[in-house]
């Protein structure tokens, strides 16, 4: 595929990313970059990331013919509803936003005619900001999920599809409220675990902290204000597995208060069992292109290319 | 220093990696190693991990001039105890274990004459396991606890610290109780999340983990048996670090619970600056040779070459 123009709203970390794939890649002839500040617009510049920034979305988005919004979640919505109408006729909108239901169902049937939204979370990043950590390779082999919706057209979900794949993304196709409850267990937990064990940190505990420690905690070196939105648009699933991970620590509490060995053993071995099998787990694209059905069973994952 | 022999109990990670950087380093004229199985000890020997290898212990510490037990934390203390009759006069023994406290008060007053015992703790590993993962550069810049008693004197304080060093770790003289009670929170409740987390992980959620996931739960791959071992012999400050994690996490719940952002910006923001904290924190060996005093009010870090 080729984009005319592709504009990217927010030229950080994924944004930037998504600039640098897109012109290594020949995925677009032009890209045009969003900022707020001149400063990183020309990060993005100096490294390749975009061929014009712009300060205003206005400007930058009437000539996009795919635009991708890279911006804090509770931000979107407002912004895409905002740039929409400024559109030309075909325009494709999409994002890379952690949480999708919300989104998704703010944003339905208030597409301007013509304009064409689909939600996308590219399972990549890293706890670090900004253009100057853009890597063109963020997006090879990891997955992202987009969430169409029921008024989504085939010829959208092709391209839509087809542009991750270009950027050397896998793609799942899933409705937006079960990408968001998988996504509580396996990002946004994850997140806040890591957060209050950190906060535990006190300064003369540092030099006795390792590998284990520095790893479990990695992503509490997170953007506040980007994960604080995440958490609230996730709100209800985010508590909802806080309250099976109590659960499953009590498991291991329990064992422990009691000196159980043998449950212990058995406990940790299970979490064991768990845990390797993400190295054992072939590749999506290793299991055929057809994605199963699975999950909450009022939705799919589907590859519409099988 | 050069150590005539220097053998090593149980050559797994941590013992083959001392073998490779004791020989590497010309730390020890000849390495010794004990395993279990012909085969580890073949890995070992082909590695160049040790010189020879025994499946009898008694056989191969009774040439030691420094030993060092690299097994399971509940195996060590009766390890010690039936091999120290064994060894020859001035011999030094020590371990590799994550947890001191059982161990030192086990063994304090039970070394026969001209034999002595020092804890140590290498804060350096993996999940992974076996001598075909040893790495002669494992412990450089990493730190190691030591742990001696009243009844250590400066001398062998001295040798066990030089023995450390010389693999190319920093070294940091603590009391075992302290040192436990700072690895619970640092070490062993992080690996207990982890375990907690990655058990509720279902397979068709495996698509949907990405590094923070895999970094959160990345211990938990970690051998269960050695793990139980570590929880039972640290189990009350686990227990009453976990309880501190339940009021972190607490603190997070109601912030989300009633949608307070502000509360819930401030608590990742201050997470962030603990972890953060981590990567600014000077070497051990940038503050100057003076380790102050610190932690527990009757313990204290010291430095014996300060």
């Amino acid at each position: 595929m080729s984009i005319p123009t592709l504009t990217i709203v927010g030229v950080g970390l994924i944004g930037g990313s998504i600039g640098l794939a897109a012109k290594q890649r020949g995925v677009a002839e032009r890209v045009l970059g969003v900022g707020r500040r001149q400063a990183s617009l020309q990060q993005a510049l100096d490294r390749g990331a975009i061929d014009e920034g712009f300060l205003d979305v206005q400007q930058a988005i009437r000539q996009a013919d795919v635009a991708v919004f890279c911006t804090p979640v509770d931000l979107i919505a407002e912004q895409i509803l905002s740039a929409a109408p400024r559109c030309k006729a075909g325009a494709l909108l999409t994002d890379a936003g952690s949480t999708k239901a919300a989104l998704v169902h703010t944003l339905n049937g208030r597409m301007p005619a013509g304009i064409s939204f689909v939600g996308s979370h590219p399972l990549a990043g890293s706890e670090k900001r900004g253009p100057e950590h853009a890597d063109p390779s963020l997006f090879d082999g990891k997955v992202t999920v987009i969430t169409p919706t029921a008024g989504t057209n085939g010829e959208i979900l092709d391209r839509i599809f087809s542009f991750w794949r270009a950027l050397g993304s896998e793609v799942l196709v899933m409705d937006a409220g079960e990408h968001d409850r998988a996504l509580a267990l396996t990002s946004h937990v994850p997140h806040l675990v890591a957060a209050a064990l950190a906060a535990l940190l006190s300064p003369e505990l540092i030099p006795l902290t390792a590998s284990g420690f520095r790893d479990t905690t990695r992503v509490a070196a997170g953007d506040p204000a980007i994960w604080t939105g995440i958490f609230l648009q996730n709100r209800q699933a985010v508590l909802a597995d806080l309250d099976r991970l109590g659960a499953s620590l009590d498991h291991f509490r329990r064992a422990l208060e009691s000196s159980d060995r043998v449950a212990l053993d058995q406990l940790l071995a299970e979490a064991k069992s768990k845990r390797d099998a993400i190295a054992e787990q072939p590749r999506i694209e290793d299991r055929g292109s057809k994605i199963e059905k699975r999950g909450h069973p009022q939705s799919s994952i589907l590859d519409p290319h099988s």
